[in-house]
């Protein structure tokens, strides 16, 4: 089995820079964050990582399309968050599964249930490995073993009926794998998180996704039209609909359930035509509270640009798109039916009434100049970078949240105070906001924070993070608009949520997966099984 | 405690109108339906229904706030569906709850459930009464007795926070009741059901009620920020967010629980400002799927009219807005921040490329003549109609259901047969479509069908009835687009759901109703208890 991925960090092995790329890199970094004296960490060598032997062996029935080999292992250990990374730099795969099933249709994802089970092991189901939060990554220590089930052999498209812009789409696909095999029909699912192209459609429901759009199709979710989704007792198969109102929604259980009730092996999605006319431009505000005015403003008018996205100074810097303390507000509209630049035009207006200057634009081009195409390529980037930043020394990581436009002001204040003495107390660092997507009844802020490591680095990221976490439920946010809750998340998830909705989820999972095998961790923890 | 509403017909008792203009509507709609030897049948009185004596007698802690007054436990009966009009009509109060309840706060609903549960009673939770799917009929045979929890009394809009277009409402909020105190701070929900002047917010997040826009924000679930929710177990309370990726949502639990989890106490909405701007045009046309297809390709141009509805020729006939054969599409947009009529222009020109020929407008003036106003006038009187329409013996009621687009035609065509055969065999009737709500992988139609009820009128809607569910869950319909499922669509929602989700929902509630003492028979049968 070839592995043309990275077992450690971000994406393609060879796009990890060498040793000499990244001395130059931490030279420029000096004075730019900060930062002296920074120096590469060498990659890990598959030969001496610490890895446990494997605790399972496959059955017959499950030899053609599993593997215990080494590297499998470890690029199915850990996620893509900070501690992910720096534990596959520092060789740490202590938590590696014991088995990687890699099946190539339905039935051999209900072997490894049914066996799994019949010889108490766990199952982690398996899309990119781009968590952040913990989903893939479980020590099994109260199981036989850990099945990793890598959905990705499962990746066409099986059916699109164009009348309905729907198509038929396996978990397995990930973001290019899928939108190559839509192009063919003209259409497109239009969902871009920045995970794109490792990521898959399963991993997007299951972690309930943030994508391209700023507004109305936030996240995944409502592109779902149906899912199939494979649990110990039985298949899960929602209705092929346009919308119902028949009972509590049972795609909504599967949105965001994270693999405890089973595996997604197939959806009906909502697809599109590719977009034929596009608006964009960019604004600078001085003030942050006006250019978070003009946001609230927009989400409220009902325009639904596809991008409404407010960088603060620090995050517009980061990306080199504005360099003088100015805030940036990226805005974009597009549509298959008809021009939308009346659209762009009042919403300028609207943030012309709040104090924005346009900066670039407005255009009809498709972004490849100026602020958005900046943005563009730096989004791209950004996770390559996340690695190379890793292997430098630095923590370097991101968190997510939502709440009400009455209540940013203080959450916004609460993260920065908070988060600002812990970075403070390790020789200041960078704190940057953009606001992801945005609603009539409020923001998606998005934070990205950058200190030294040294001397406990995963000491200095749990001290951030839990620092960010309280400030973000104590302050009416929640845990996570779309990064999923996972094992990271878990305890604070459960301040957030009400108790008779835990029980009533872990009843749930007991109903479908009676042995609790579907990954022990994400979500509820063991004790909270009834 | 007085009762101003009628214990057995739709809305205020004083609309239901005398004999002798019964009499007279009955000689119109001879030669105009086809119906003739129709005679008025008297409204049912009081003192001679057919109830059996209470089974249960209120402790002294909810004395206070309960009655076992005939009147009350009357109207506390039977919904608003055809069986439950003629039911009443005929005096057949068989399952009246034992006791009605109308709590004055949280506290009292909490005691309640408290004293069911100790007792060994059943709880149907009440708010306008108005379900037309068996949704508060309960006739409580393995229980001690049935407690009917009317919330009409918690009717207050407890908090608004305009920056976030917001309000905390308690859930026995009526349409008028809630706007009326929004339209202090300038908002409004604008969700319209038909049953507006007397279902609650609580009972249209329960059934995930349809409402006003035709697009985007088609029921009730969108509009919904947190909910209250009192359960056996404790309180169900989601946190007031715009947006949360953490877990399966537990808003999607509480939509469309119809009582079975908890009783909605008060909900966080998600409201607007009153529109300032609309347009709106109404087209007619000759064919049928042509009609159709203008209807796709608006829903799939992202113009998101409020109004997109299409009534079928019988439809249009029956509401008096054509009577020469055409179908009729209305069309309207409204904004609280700008014009909308260049996308009114938009979806004319498309209409025009499908063959549609301008029949009202376009305007910008609210409506009150032309096809809308005749259309606005008739959707408030309908359902006064209907009850008159039942005292004269006929069977009329309707039914709705959502598929793709691509199976609109062989659905449409199977109702039609299936209904048709059913009409035919009871001297022909009528059957009449139209969309009430579209999106962009396919429509919602709604049906409207009256037949001669004579000799045996409850024989003759169930035929009428299994015919259409028949039809609908064969050719990839919903059982339910926004009526629920209650009692009358719990077999057939059986076969639309997949096992492992009901067997999950099951043991959601076994988790916070653990009596099972929760609207029992609604969406599940005590057999379905685990």
């Amino acid at each position: 089995m070839t592995e043309p991925l990275s077992f450690w960090g971000w994406g393609r092995a060879d796009r990890f820079p060498d040793r000499a790329a990244r001395r130059s890199l931490a030279e420029q970094l000096g004075p730019l964050l900060g930062f002296e004296g920074l120096s590469p960490r060498p990659a890990p060598a598959l030969e001496s990582l610490q890895m446990p032997a494997p605790r399972l062996a496959a059955p017959p029935e499950l030899a053609g399309f599993t593997t215990t080999d080494r590297r499998a292992r470890a690029r199915h250990t850990w996620g893509r968050a900070y501690p992910d990374i720096w534990r596959g730099l520092c060789g740490d795969f202590h938590a590696a599964p014991d088995l990687v099933a890699l099946p190539r249709d339905e039935a051999e994802v209900i072997s490894c249930l049914r066996w799994a089970e019949s010889v108490g092991a766990c199952v982690v189901p398996f899309g990119g490995g781009t968590s952040v939060v913990g989903g893939i990554s479980c020590d099994g220590s109260e199981y036989a073993g850990v099945l990793s089930l890598d959905l990705t052999r499962l990746d066409r498209v099986l059916e699109v009926v164009p009348e309905s812009l729907s198509a038929r789409i396996q978990a397995g696909a990930t973001g290019p794998v899928l939108e190559r095999q839509l192009a063919e029909h003209g259409l497109t699912l239009r969902h871009y998180p920045q995970s794109f192209e490792f990521s898959t459609l399963g991993g997007w429901i299951a972690t309930r996704a943030g994508g391209h759009f700023a507004t109305l199709h936030t996240r995944i979710d409502p592109l779902v039209q149906a899912v199939r989704m494979v649990t110990p007792r039985g298949i899960w198969q929602t209705r092929r609909l346009p919308g119902s109102g028949a009972g509590p929604d049972p795609n909504g259980l599967a949105l965001g359930s994270e693999g405890i009730l089973g595996v997604i092996t197939e959806a009906w999605m909502r697809v599109r035509p590719r977009p034929r006319f596009r608006a964009r431009a960019s604004v600078s505000f001085r003030e942050h509270s006006a250019a978070v005015d003009a946001c609230r403003r927009i989400a409220q008018s009902g325009l639904y640009p596809s991008d409404c996205r407010l960088l603060d100074r620090a995050e517009a810097r980061l990306h080199t798109i504005s360099m003088d303390g100015d805030h940036v507000l990226l805005l974009a509209f597009e549509c298959a039916d008809r021009p939308r630049s009346a659209d762009l035009d009042r919403a300028l207006a609207i943030v012309g009434e709040c104090g924005g200057r346009l900066k670039d634009g407005p255009t009809t081009t498709q972004s490849s100049s100026g602020s958005a195409g900046a943005w563009r390529q730096m989004f791209l980037e950004a996770p390559y970078l996340h690695t190379t930043l890793v292997s430098l020394g630095l923590v370097v990581d991101t968190f997510e949240t939502a709440c009400t436009w009455d209540r940013f002001d203080a959450l916004d204040r609460a993260i920065r105070a908070a988060v600002g003495a812990e970075l403070d107390a390790r020789g200041g660092g960078t704190l940057a906001c953009r606001f992801t997507h945005v609603y009539p009844d409020g923001p998606a802020p998005y934070y990205t924070f950058l200190v030294r490591g040294d001397p406990d680095p995963l000491a200095a990221w749990q001290a951030v993070k839990a620092a960010a976490s309280r400030a973000i439920i104590g302050n009416h946010g929640t845990i996570t608009h779309h990064h999923a809750v996972g094992r990271t998340h878990r305890s604070v998830w459960a301040e957030e949520r009400s108790a008779p909705f835990a029980h009533a989820l872990a009843a749930a999972k007991s109903a479908v997966d009676p042995e609790w095998i579907l990954n022990p961790g994400a979500l509820l923890t063991t004790q909270e099984r009834p």
